[in-house]
């Protein structure tokens, strides 16, 4: 090798990776689409800060994510100023405003294709990554059609491919085990809650899937190189643990799922023309919303900031042309960095120390307290709970009272004490309209410039579904018809549910124009 | 004239105003920076839908500000991780992060030169447009430099050039006469503050200023066709009512004083091949927001994108390249689009009709309650404030014995009032650690790259005056060492105050890099 030949080893590194991705011609693609569920503005000026805090970082040193804001969504529904998950995430994958609580569906409750389904279609490979059930609002509605985000048993059955389009998911990662068995023992667990009896994991790998359903089954996919798709990994029988409780002997983090899934359908893509798309969702950064627990959500957004990064080296990393986008379908909480304790007028300040604190979720410290069996409950609540686990040592005596009064169902009570300590604050446990933020990346430039042409400054929550889906150049009309056929509510569901009826604009709030 | 002449009416406008505007080689240039105080992620939000809901809008009908989004700021301070308006506002002008309440000066309590200062020193124009007093914060930093930034009184003084660099503000419109005479009775009105008995009215207009004191003085400027430089327009003692209270008859809107300050400032440059730095403020965005009043923030905002709209239809139209900056130095108030009001768990939705409703602000009504002189003030409060000013006619027994027993302090309880109808949610009377949104727009497609390149994407409120001092390439450092003997405090005061000396961060809470 003569030095010539070396010259390359000093180029410039960026003009380096310009000169080594995408080779030109190659149409193959991957998106990686990302879902921060229930992630407002604040959760993030609340964890960046939080990290600086803990970490002891400059005020310059953000999170990965910060490094690639792009734009902000507008997250309104068909039938409110404020969305639920299965309308934002609908708004995703059809490209289309739908009603609160639609799943895959349009406001006149009919199934509409989605981009998973449409790429599928066209060859490319699918994946489902989620830390909640897989059942859930976002992973569902890319993955199935019901008129009720709470079908979750038929839910499961259409991600199987028990419905016209047959099986269109190639992999999926996450919880929710519990509506695809059904209740008593069985060799998946006991936590079963399948009405119609039937054991859709044991279904599933008669017809092929390979199931895991635990932390080793789980490490033996080595990262993704030893994966045998389709996948079915269900690895909590409802959520993972937050992230602040997560034992990681027994769940992986979201950052190894993504990890998992990206290498696994980057193989198993290897020698086609198409890539695959992946959605990934940090999915309870909005539990740590509803429950107003600050402690637990700046853990869960550092946790998703892991995973995105991994994700954005991934991009870095293949020749495949591969779009990032990284949203949240709405903000959950009303979450204020601040808050005012007395009517005195407050100082401005909030207290990142008091979230270092708190070794645990409000959620996890419930589960703790309803599950104590001692004798001397209130001094379980003072020195273990409050001084041990949350760090807390100024607790009142109507705190403590507070706590023993409701030793079954307290953790919006722990949150409340530990918000209050933050000065966090809350307006609401369920969710609020502001904009979110958009992220965006792509390894290849000409891309990045059409992400930023098209999804910088302000956009509808529908514009993100519509680029993906023109990014890859896909028919969502044409599966609408072929899934025409779908089964949207399960068969002894014989009339609209309060909850499908439910109009919640009283006036005129604006009419349902499609911007394209 | 031969059609040929005539072909370039054909042309593309977008092309046409390429063609037309910045002759090349010009160096001129404008810088109009916009400040929306108090505004934060939720206001836009809250503003657009009820903009669409009064106006029977599409949801793609969106605000001025909406289409020109291309970042954000994180706001904190030197000293805390939620920022004051006036370390906010500094860290605009003089482009360096310092403690809360310094106005123009570096956390070592030393004057720093600010980009207003050093622009007239290279030959600019220079305006400040507020709606609060001019002394307030956001103004003051650009144009004074005290230790404490309600040393107004000393504000006044260095912004009529009492002070190492004399004069270097050429137009003034805002509120906050009270700081510029002496109390009793004098022709400019009797409600002065001034401790020091000067009348620094008249001793503006004895020094060259000339005056503008009410609306007909105001209407004589001519929209800024018949302005004489340097100009001192002081509208209100205080502040300029909020816009849903404004009497148009009695006080301009944000928007013509935008409009006159730009046309006066430009004819006043007309002949120089230096143009003009102008701040204009939404000053009472942040007013709203203290007061947690959300049906005067909703008008405030929508005041203030009309403004908004006026620059950018000024810049279009001047052949001078003009950078248009606008960002707020910090939310307040924690405000969240949907409030939980029961136990229960919540609908998701929040209600701009409440909003609509609403004729006044809570501050309007207060003092009209307070001024009650007749001998039903239950009567009063009930068909005067509830059903006629709030269109509320769902009160509660409660609501009205609240307003009674308060009735010279109530704005608050209102405020509470429209919000709960509105399930607006507020956390604090204070300000918040949310990042705020970064809009931006020039006439020359070069420097609009320019723009997206260095402010798009998420920053410090630093970069934002790093940026337009390094637009027009002055030096602040030089600025700083010409104004080290301005006198930061009044004379009478020996030490620092207990709010100098505040310390708000407990611990370390990440060093204080200057990103640059």
């Amino acid at each position: 090798m003569n030095i010539a030949s070396l010259a390359w080893l000093f180029l410039d590194p960026k003009l380096l990776s310009e000169l080594t991705l995408t080779p030109q011609g190659s149409t193959k693609k991957n998106i990686i689409f990302l879902v921060t569920d229930g992630m407002g503005p604040t959760s993030l000026s609340l964890t960046r800060s939080f990290r600086q805090y803990r970490d002891k970082l400059a005020i310059d040193d953000i999170l990965t994510l910060d490094k690639h804001l792009i734009g902000q969504s507008r997250t309104r529904s068909s039938n409110s100023l404020v969305t639920d998950s299965a309308a934002g995430a609908t708004a995703f994958s059809c490209a289309l405003k739908s009603y609160n609580n639609a799943v895959g569906v349009t406001p006149q409750r009919q199934p509409c294709g989605t981009l998973l389904e449409a790429m599928k279609y066209e060859g490319y490979h699918t994946g489902l990554v989620v830390t909640t059930r897989i059942t859930d609002a976002t992973p569902a509605a890319f993955s199935s059609h019901v008129t009720y985000r709470f079908y979750e048993d038929l839910i499961a059955q259409h991600q199987l491919g028990e419905y016209p389009l047959g099986r269109v998911v190639d992999l999926m990662i996450g919880g929710g085990r519990t509506h695809f068995y059904p209740p008593g023992e069985t060799p998946y667990g006991n936590g079963g809650l399948r009405k119609d009896g039937r054991n859709l994991i044991e279904e599933a790998q008669e017809n092929g899937w390979s199931y895991v359903g635990n932390r080793s089954s789980f490490d033996n996919l080595e990262l993704g190189n030893n994966v045998q798709l389709p996948l079915l990994a269900l690895l909590a029988d409802n959520d993972i643990p937050f992230d602040l409780d997560r034992d990681d002997a027994i769940y992986p983090s979201l950052e190894e799922e993504a990890i998992t899934a990206m290498k696994a359908l980057s193989k198993a893509t290897e020698d086609s023309d198409k890539g695959f798309f992946l959605l990934i969702e940090g999915s309870r950064i909005d539990h740590a919303g509803h429950n107003n627990d600050p402690a637990a959500q700046v853990r869960e957004v550092l946790a998703f900031d892991k995973a995105f990064k991994a994700v954005l080296d991934f991009a870095d990393s293949t020749d495949v042309e591969t779009v990032i986008i990284s949203t949240s379908d709405h903000e959950t909480g009303g979450l204020a960095a601040a808050r005012q304790l007395t009517p005195s007028y407050p100082d401005y300040l909030w207290r990142p120390e008091a979230l270092l604190a708190a070794k645990h979720s409000g959620e996890y410290l419930n589960n703790k307290i309803a599950s104590f069996e001692g004798e001397d409950l209130e001094s379980f609540i003072k020195h273990e709970i409050f001084e041990k686990d949350l760090g807390i040592t100024d607790y009142t005596p109507q705190e403590v009272e507070s706590i023993m009064d409701h030793s079954k169902a307290s953790h919006y009570l722990l949150n409340d004490i530990v918000s209050r300590r933050s000065q966090t604050g809350w307006s609401t446990h369920g969710h609020s309209a502001v904009d979110v933020n958009i992220y965006a990346y792509s390894n290849k430039k000409s891309t990045m410039h059409l992400l930023r042409e098209k999804l910088s400054g302000n956009h509808e929550n529908i514009e993100i579904g519509q680029f993906m889906k023109d990014f890859v150049n896909v028919d969502l009309t044409h599966m609408t018809k072929l899934i025409k056929g779908t089964q949207v509510k399960p068969s002894d569901v014989d009339e609209m549910t309060v909850s499908q009826q439910q109009e919640l604009l009283d006036n005129y709030h604006g009419g349902l124009v499609n911007v394209y």
